[in-house]
């Protein structure tokens, strides 16, 4: 018949067929030939998969209350692992991980209980989840007196937050995101450090010193389009949306300005709750980063619009069985992260002026 | 320190640790232990757990393009291996159901894609999912031939699509939503079957035959609280939303004006992606229900915010592991539903009028 | 410059400007020039304006609290003055209507308040808004003698909510959706109405008179699809989604069936809060309903993503500056609704049976 | 009847009457006595009235895409006539108001266009809006060279953007935000100035001059603290959610720790399409906020679900009506934004350290 035809009509759903003893990869291999967010979730494993062989310098974004929501020990697999090369993040993302690699919790609470009753007894809310507040403020000093123990000039975040994991790795010897990053000597960025608790630690740093706890965001911006003129094909996992997936894709279209090398991300993937027609950047869509040359015309994508704390839990639960062949062959950029000015495979990348591949040589 | 007594304080979040293998019941497990949708949707086995311990009545609503979507053989496996004792549904995921138990397929396609070029090729889209036009004209001249072949009377939908069923089963032998519910006699309530293709086929009956076609859902409402009236002791997993979220609760509701041992459902799971601040009854909380009496008071409940076709998937898997043992105890409330009148446990439950127990007895 | 050429940038957006005394049609005029759901609010009054101008029959679909909210005077002013000339509605709005025609009220609630407390007040609540749930079994007891008083045969759901609306005018005197579309001869179609409270009032009709309460949707069905079979050119507006959004399509894709002079509507405005990409049809786009030829290829269109209590005040201020002397031209359809079969324009509209205008005359 | 006097039935809900020539602070007064988001909109007029009849300092928070939307003008407005005290904001909507402020345009586009198409043409585009690369490119060099003519120190984002706007006005002389905040002595921060285009034009700074473009956003949390510590009553409106939101209240806790009498705002209204339940900041409720002492116990407040580009123009057009005779006798701050130093009402508001009013005096 004429409709067999269609070229529309190529690939048949396949419905989702129930077992016992499935695995996530097994179920997002089924899931694949499903509809909607399912398939959407299915495909952004197939996806990473595919970043994973290919050879691209991979960001991570975080956005939301990932850290308190109880998703740290992912991230930090994922960047112990490789998974991912470099970490765009939140300030709240990295203190909340603070927060527990310094031995504290967070708590399982209600979303609708008596306010002001959770005020009296100091306690902080994140929809569902409580944490105390005398430890935050402890957190808070902490951070201010390693602030203050550093070397009064500017830091980008990226060297910062370095020290910073250095610090908490010494003191607490504990997994987390911050001290594995430090340990695999994975950057992390943190364009909006002064909308956190760590930029309140910074702040109150200076009622001991005051004129450290300077961090040079401007920095980061040279650093990272910097490391994408070097690395020039990459790609972007984003969970939540944010400062983080802006400045993820800002890096990439600062640095297509200097070097006709940059072209887009090679790969995305994103797993967001917000929408697109308000537009807002947080729920714009992937086909619209491809107007601003954010992503590469023909990028390999996955936009998942799902709750992280539901759909990171299954994709790296899949991923831990699919990706470590790929990850043993692949050769992810190694980075060094001590001092001011970072290396990547050996070579620096100044953060103080972008590298400009269109000048003439000299 | 004092803070450590605080009462909110109690139990801490675990993060949520990956390893290779998880399978879903596990996944959940670990999931129990985080914040936000992701405990909602561990939360949502555990309760579901409970119910099928219990000596309830499971109601099943489904709303959305769940059975277009692929999910259609999880719900097929659910009433057979009755995980739910009852489906209440729109008409379209029936439908669709029915459409590709005909040997028919959904597809593959694309949620921003050219629809006056599908329009042309007569392809009806549901965001990234495409059918025939042609083979959906099919299936409702299927439907209006067997409606024509009725004796001619009004049928409740549940009569209705109990035989609908029976003659699907035995026209193609083939799983589905609908040929479960015919072979394990599981009664499926249809009340806006007026607002889909099946309605639209009945309707075309009526070309042949102008006196058939009589769908009498006033009588659903009699039969579905008599049900409830039978059995008081119920619960509700909604998926969508929709006409069957409200029809469930309004059963409850109704049956509890004839009988007082009606109080609501004892566990409620709902998994939705609408939201309650724009007042829609789609997207209201189980708190809100238990204010019309629809949920008892102390009603274990979990309300999960995703998409379906994400967390049934990863639900019904873990279940699949965790509620064998139980359903093997299981005894679940036993239809017949092949004529105008049900029993339920060799008792008829009438569609006539409603069973008042706060009558005196003669 | 070469940018200034682009075919993309044509029509500068104007910010909208701040005044005192802007009336809702000057507010809409200048959002007509900004971006997003703004724009899209603004468009909505431009394509309704179109719509009266044209000669179509409009249908108005409304799903979700409207009625409770606080918009159900609206609507009945929207009937009145003939913006629409049939109404599809959920079964809620309906008895929300009634309810407070019956001199009944809705009140100014909380939306987290303590729901078992509500419940031992009997008070119902849809998310911020509260009712008695005695008068709301009053109202029920009021519907079912009424039914109990027709002569006992099915009825379409138009013809019942005809004469619902009659004996409500007759005993009120009141203004409201009901008894505003009995007195401008409006029809009304609920296809759900088994899912709602007036379905429930019809369910206890029976309870004295068992042969009453019968509702033939399935002559809902024919008669809506003849109805527009009558009037091919048609415009659609819909509030919320739901049953409502699907029959009037639904009407259309099966005249489309029977006569080639339907070809979808020729206008279409939602104002949704859903989203598309979960698949639901409440959140699908207009895009999506060009697919299945619900709606024409060149279809005037806006699509607003807003609750309804927000959008529809403004939008229908705005109108009633706008509208009227488009109205005062206006020569809506005739329809004559106290029957079994209505008459339009003097024509007698079947219920029975199809008309088909592809089958050759005899 | 005994339900009469449930304490929950106080106030009935009034229907929306419609009538023609109604202004904007019409109908949000007649929107008070509806239901959901209308009503929480007519609220939201209120509570604005309040904050500005009281002592208050009025903090403004702008995320989303406002500024390219057409809501620049309406911000200008607000600031001009000191609706607000002290404007929050994303880097892009000053950067977007910048663009416009600079004599160039953004466009109406298509939410679903061609995004290759518009790569080609080097087309940005935010949902339906669109912009030219080339002008946006010229932007950043504008700026680029503005903050290379700077005294190479580090700036707050507070003394950074008084300067920007100032050199705007001179250059242009045309009204907008940057500009209004400039002849207002309104203070703006920009948290994340780093995360956008603002940040990438101080960044390409360093191209011609190595030591310019420090932003010292730590600086910047010091400021906004002290500001509260100096006039401790406060009030914050939020559009959007984002960086600002939480600023504004981090500001608020921080201010806190140094001075008793700072107990949180008195007064909050947000305007956000967010929600609470997936744990993110944006979409957090005003109750999540009393927990962390960020809101008083009795503070006056409004939250609406609503996208700003409708819910601003209605309220900003009622405030216009409502509003003047109030700012009339308003006496709101008066702040010196010159120079490194910012003062208010005469007094100097440090950004080196916090004022500790917890100190004991000298």
């Amino acid at each position: 018949m004429a409709r067999k035809k269609s070229r529309f009509l190529q690939t048949p759903i396949e419905p989702f067929t129930v077992e016992p003893g499935l695995t996530a990869d097994q179920i997002l291999l089924r899931m694949e030939r499903i509809s909607f967010q399912g398939r959407m979730l299915a495909t952004a494993h197939r996806v990473w998969q595919k970043m994973l062989e290919d050879d691209v310098t991979i960001f991570l974004g975080m956005a939301g209350a990932l850290s308190a929501g109880g998703l740290r020990m992912i991230v930090a697999h994922l960047i112990a692992n490789r998974y991912v090369d470099c970490l765009v993040s939140t300030g709240a993302n990295l203190y909340h991980d603070l927060h527990e690699t310094r031995g504290q919790h967070h708590y399982i609470g209600s979303p609708h209980p008596d306010d002001s009753a959770l005020a009296e007894d100091r306690i902080d809310r994140v929809y569902d989840t409580y944490a105390s507040e005398e430890e935050f403020i402890s957190n808070d000093s902490w951070i201010a007196d390693f602030a203050a123990t550093l070397e009064p000039r500017p830091y980008t975040s990226r060297e910062f937050l370095h020290q910073l994991g250095g610090h908490l790795w010494k003191t607490t010897g504990r997994d987390g995101i911050l001290t594995a990053a430090y340990r695999a000597s994975v950057p992390i960025f943190c364009p909006a450090i002064a909308d956190s608790s760590i930029g309140m630690g910074l702040s109150q740093a200076r009622q001991q010193k005051p004129d450290c706890g300077h961090i040079d965001i401007i920095g980061d911006i040279v650093e990272s389009a910097n490391l994408i003129i070097r690395r020039p094909r990459t790609a972007s996992v984003v969970l939540g949306g944010g400062t983080p997936k802006n400045f993820i894709n800002q890096a990439s279209v600062q640095a297509e300005f200097y070097s006709p090398e940059v072209t887009g991300h090679k790969y995305a993937i994103q797993i967001v709750t917000d929408v697109p027609h308000f537009g807002g950047a947080s729920g714009s869509s992937l086909e619209e980063a491809e107007s601003w040359g954010k992503l590469a015309a023909d990028s390999a994508r996955a936009e998942v619009h799902a709750d992280a704390t539901i759909a990171l839990p299954i994709l790296t639960s899949a991923l831990a069985v699919s990706a470590p062949p790929i990850l043993a062959r692949r050769k992810p950029p190694v980075f060094s992260l001590a001092s001011r000015v970072m290396t990547i495979d050996g070579q620096t990348v100044p953060s103080v002026r972008f590298e400009d591949m269109n000048a003439p040589a000299v």
